[in-house]
């Protein structure tokens, strides 16, 4: 089962939008089986829309096409559609009421051209989903098929989901359901995620089901996913369930998140179990690290405050006298803001101390708990911008560690 | 004279990277004037890569292809556009002790496939800049040609700037000259700016000479962009000023940055340029606001410090004692700040202050200066990370306006 994606739209070739819809699909297409060896932009010409789906067709066995279903004269996916299975328009009325309702709905008066988008090549039909205005359709062609969805992502992800997989799938005659999970790594480069996992690779590689492979996301860590296939979702999700567990024994403390989760939900989610508050104090990161935990709902409960430090008068007005650069300085800063803020933990970063550390990419970590402070250097590649990334992350990381060691061996709380 | 954009490699199909290498080109290819009607995207096969050449040549005089060009068997690009061009590869002695010596300047041994980049089609010719360690290539197809440029963007980018541009000109026998200038607009629609400009519009498009269009780039507000052609650079730079000043005289205030400036650059000129230093206290955006002036460079020197006051203990840490809701909190928490860090300016944002404000969006904004403190009321849309981004940019706005307002009508400093 072969199937294409292309998108229409004018603004996609000018680079006044990035087609994300087309790697969106190229990745859903790919997790459940089917292949997909071309994807393609065109315009808003009749002519190209056309050829372009003409020659889909003589390479796949499906199509999605993508944008061009919108009201405006523009919009001409559904004329170029009916060209290429050789039949004409036809007005479905009870689609142009629902989204006269839609307009309704929202107190607004419906434009008459908007009625355009209930206008469906005969003998296509209408996807039940329909999150926006415009109805996506299935269009049969001979043996093959057609699928057009609107350009809005979340209007397409929906249909594609609930509608155009599941058709897909009926027509390739698969059986299996695939399903997969993500693991989120931080801290080992791939070729070192590869080593310790090494074992088991190529075990699964032996075994086909379920199947690994390493996603990279920058600066954000490595991704491990695992996709199983089995006759029905429960038994997938016990195959992802049984590898999850043996992967997190092996991966120990690389894993941070599953999913769509990330870092500073984490961080949030331990400092909650734990009933633990934490002050910031950012000389090198400079708000990122309190924009990224504020970002978690519920985080106003376990981030008690946060503070940038561009320059020294800033630290003495928090009560850090050692200035922003250093180890003692990250970990005075550390102490000032647990305290100012009346926090459990409190966690800062402290610049470069020397014009050689700065040559090197120097960032001082500093963590302060009831017990002490204590600091850590880390050297970081890049321009600015990914000093300041990298910091964030290595700080949270650095954090996550302490507060998992918690429950370490010696019973001791680390971060009390 | 038209160009088609092919990109090459089975991680796009998969969705694992998203290709914005061709919406750069496209917008490239727009702005030179070239017409560009197809992108297409193809996996790591050769027979399918050689397929989508040639279809690429049977519909346009020129084709860039990105990507492939590695030192790995994946990469097959080069394999690909000799079978196009009829001719075998040759293996360039030269090239291949350029890739060497830059391995030597990093202190690296090249592995040996690396020696896989320095084969040429016969009878193409290599692109003078060379950023990476993988050359560009310019492949005649009878009068046609296929450029072949890595997918690293920046390697891309410099080839692209440094030498396709102008041999596509060449060979399309433009003699104009075309450059653009974007001129950054905040707090004013898209059909408001049509309506500020209008007689102007209506000017230009009688005219032809510079164009005008409007590029929405989301809550970051909406960009103007003039396109000017002439027979020089220096002309359609001069035709470019003109216009600029033409349309400042319209837009007034509106207008923020120009071209790759953004709004936080701008606040920080402002700042620098009056002598002036800022303090900040987040309720609401959670040190969104800290994170982006602090990514300027230079910005040390202006901005004092920042607080997150995720809630009212936080607020009386630094010393305002009114909570973090309402309009009073963000005049108290702008008054907080600036003392605290002993600034000019105190720049503050509150939360709604009851459950009517909250589902109207409310989001307090306070500024403090030595003269007093006030605030203004904003309904932002959206959920959280919507409101928290509108809220930043709004609240620069405001303090863009006022820092304007100091070389007022009345004389009078109004931040001082």
């Amino acid at each position: 089962m072969r199937c294409e994606v292309v998108a229409i739209g004018t603004e996609l070739l000018l680079g006044q939008i990035v087609d994300t819809n087309s790697s969106w699909l190229g990745e859903q297409l790919a997790l459940a089986g089917i292949d997909s060896h071309f994807q393609t932009k065109v315009g808003d010409n009749h002519g190209r829309i056309v050829a372009s789906l003409r020659l889909a067709l003589s390479r796949s066995d499906a199509v999605i096409v993508c944008g061009g279903l919108g009201p405006t004269q523009d919009d001409i996916t559904r004329e170029a559609i009916a060209e290429v299975m050789g039949v004409s328009l036809v007005r479905h009325p009870e689609i142009g009421d629902r989204i006269r309702a839609r307009f309704e709905a929202r107190g607004r008066r419906m434009p008459e051209n908007n009625l355009r988008q209930a206008d469906v090549p005969t003998g296509a039909s209408i996807i039940a989903e329909m999150p926006g205005t415009a109805p996506g359709l299935v269009c049969p062609v001979g043996a093959q098929v057609i699928y057009a969805v609107p350009g809005v992502p979340y209007e397409l992800k929906e249909m594609f989901e609930g509608t155009i997989l599941a058709d897909l799938r009926r027509r390739a005659g698969l059986r299996w359901v695939i399903r997969s999970r993500v693991l989120r790594t931080w801290g080992e480069s791939e070729s070192g995620l590869a080593e310790t996992l090494g074992g088991r690779i190529e075990e699964l590689d032996r075994l086909g089901n379920p199947t690994l492979a390493f996603l990279a996301s920058g600066i954000e860590g490595i991704k491990v996913r695992v996709t199983a296939k089995a006759a029905d979702a429960e038994a997938a999700e016990a195959l992802l369930a049984e590898e999850e567990a043996g992967l997190r024994e092996r991966l120990g403390d690389l894993v941070f998140a599953v999913d769509d989760d990330n870092m500073e939900a984490t961080i949030v989610a331990l400092l909650g179990a734990r009933g633990l508050r934490i002050a910031l104090a950012e000389a090198v990161t400079g708000g990122l690290m309190s924009a990224r935990l504020s970002a978690v709902p519920g985080s106003e409960r376990v981030l008690a405050g946060a503070v940038t430090v561009p320059n020294e008068d800033a630290a003495e007005a928090i009560g850090a006298s050692g200035g922003i650069g250093g180890a003692t300085a990250a970990s005075a800063l550390a102490q000032a803001a647990r305290a100012r803020f009346a926090a459990d933990i409190g966690l800062a970063n402290a610049v470069a101390q020397s014009a050689d550390e700065e040559a090197r990419g120097t960032t001082h970590l500093g963590l302060a708990t009831a017990t002490g402070a204590r600091s850590e250097m880390v050297h970081l590649p890049g321009d600015r911008t990914r000093v300041r990334q990298y910091a964030v992350i290595s700080l949270l990381n650095l954090l996550r560690l302490d507060l998992l060691g918690e429950t370490g061996a010696d019973g001791r709380p680390a971060c009390r």
